[in-house]
């Protein structure tokens, strides 16, 4: 093999971003590069995600050489060259850039998995993916013993891509246009079988969102078991989360009966519920009260004190008291950034609702579980 | 107590970043609170540091209160007011600003200690002590096994205050120009005994020296036991670690003879340290070879691979091969941004020294000790 490439760095920066930082497996370890009439390939797996890179290069012989990614991205990153030569001579691949010299071992043993996409069935714009990806996925669950609630639900209807994530205290969904692959280009008859139903790893759809903000046409590819998104110069597979999912359960959750509609700034609020948090208690407990034109953000704890903050609101309905755990409603009221919201509060225990005030793309739904109120002092 | 008090925002967050961040004992947890003639004064101890800092303010009805540190700067950073209204009712403190009111209850019991300054010895200029300080106290040891490596040195010799750290792989020191207060300042007779001779705890120099980089003057305050700082608006107390200090041994080491001496742009060779130090093995191994205008920076292992570099210099004197750890030699050069530096490579294993090629101020210098040059090949 012998290439040289450009816009190597950036290749290199983004297979460290979306394969997770944890301690390398030695099995996944290497990155396969190949020269061929295409380009030059970049091909890693962290053992959950498979990315693929191709980047722009003049091959002056063909072949292929798997090297410690690692230190291949450390490298790159680092000297961000204009263009580099890679050359593999005696079991070793050499990078050449003016002034200096770096040579990484081969790995023959840490061969990543064949990039090989599952069926295509459609494709969705990037800017509007990431857009929704990144808020929906912030609702998932962090916590490994629950895996469904680690995922993000994707499914398709009609022509809208449908994303939907919950850790049991908050729900998040957002629907975003999807524009099917045509009946054949997947090598299959009917339109009706290139649904997308796939529940994919949250972590792993936020990472790759992140890049693909800047990609015009992200392509959707799935089967029962993977699940890939593909771009120009580049595509990243995962594994689906297995079992069922509870999508009309959880659906008819987002069926909002309001008895108090609150509309505020979503900043204002949000910097107001991180003031009162630091009064919470160790649970960050939060009080919102509508009143006259207002809302009251209230917090108190016996060790902390109290905190008492009214910003301007427009309150409709009849006013109802409910309290929050902190974080929650921020990262909520976050999703919204420099919009008005709408809050609506249900009947008792059911879940608070977020929205933006006005229609916006993508069309994001935030459900917030309240705490029980506590006891009027 | 009753007081109206601005910059209480950026008083309370200095407070914070004097303080270390390590969990609270609850003694320390309070700040104290006062409002007299003079203003309002903040004060709350680490259990290493004292702090006392001065609020421009009008005083309503002067009085005191200690409440819990961190709910009040959390507070008041959060919120960073304009003006803010101060008052004790009821055994706790109000804060209002508009549109909101907090609480804190007080904590009689966490009584920071009194901000008795210990006598004033001189002064210096806060922006060249910044500058000094901070490359200084960044040469010693975070191992508190050996407290003696943990503190910067200062002394005082005629008109310039010596600072000096090490860890006994490097050694840092620089001089700053000193303004010894009149003799009678500090109610005694003879300048001779204002002399500076103290070890201090290097991380607290470091965070004060951040902040008084803005400060115009510093006044130095010691006696054998306390060091303190103090500026127009605040000052900060710690405890001097104790025992000697081998000042004079340490100094023998500042008498270098050059074998070889290279000129280099300090921050193109910090940058090539770093992309080598990914191939020089667990404690990150580079090795500096000059040769004809120029100086090769190696580094490889078994695993990693290997890597070599070239940048402009200019050398003078018998080339001489030099290995350093990574860390070390990237720390020394960082205290010269923007600087080329002249690097002296001294017999055998004797300390290589870093300074700036022109006359600076502060005038710095940093010794680095090789590693024991690998084998040839």
């Amino acid at each position: 093999m012998d290439v040289t490439a450009s816009g190597l760095a950036a290749a290199a920066a983004l297979m460290t971003r979306l394969l997770t930082a944890r301690t390398l497996h030695p099995a996944h370890a290497g990155a396969l590069l190949r020269a061929d009439d295409t380009g030059l390939h970049l091909l890693a797996t962290d053992g959950e995600v498979t990315v693929h890179l191709r980047v722009p290069a003049t091959v002056h012989t063909p072949g292929e050489v798997i090297v410690p990614r690692r230190g291949l991205a450390d490298t790159l990153t680092a000297l961000d060259p204009a263009d580099a030569r890679l050359t593999v001579q005696g079991g070793r691949l050499a990078i050449r850039v003016p002034g200096a010299r770096f040579a990484l071992p081969s790995l023959p043993d840490a061969v990543p998995p064949a990039a090989d996409l599952p069926p295509l069935l459609g494709s969705v714009p990037g800017e509007v993916l990431r857009a929704a990806a990144v808020p929906v996925a912030g609702a998932a669950s962090r916590e490994h013993a629950l895996p469904m609630f680690t995922g993000v639900r994707l499914r398709t209807h009609a022509d809208a891509l449908t994303l939907f994530a919950t850790d049991r205290f908050r729900l998040a969904t957002a629907a975003i246009p999807w524009q099917p692959a045509p009946p054949d280009s997947a090598g299959r008859g009917a339109a009706s079988t290139s649904r997308v139903e796939a529940l994919i790893p949250a972590a792993v759809l936020t990472r790759a969102a992140q890049h693909l903000g800047r990609v015009t046409t992200v392509h959707i590819h799935a089967d029962d078991d993977l699940f890939a998104l593909s771009w120009d110069g580049g595509s990243i597979i995962t594994a689906t989360i297995g079992g069922g999912y509870p999508d009309a359960q959880l659906s008819r959750l987002l069926d909002v009966t309001a008895v108090c509609t609150v509309e505020v700034d979503a900043d204002t609020l949000a910097q107001a519920v991180d003031r009162a948090a630091t009064y919470g208690g160790p649970h960050g407990r939060v009080t919102l009260q509508p009143i006259e034109g207002a809302l009251l953000i209230r917090a108190e704890d016996p060790l902390t004190g109290e905190s008492e903050q009214t910003i301007k609101a427009t309150v409709d309905g009849s006013p109802t008291t409910r309290s929050f755990q902190a974080r929650l409603l921020t990262d909520a009221l976050r999703a919204f950034p420099r919009h008005p919201v709408q809050l609506r509060f249900q009947e008792a225990m059911r879940a608070t609702a977020v929205t933006a005030t006005a229609p916006s793309s993508p069309d994001l739904h935030y459900l917030v579980v309240p705490l029980r109120t506590p006891p009027a002092p």
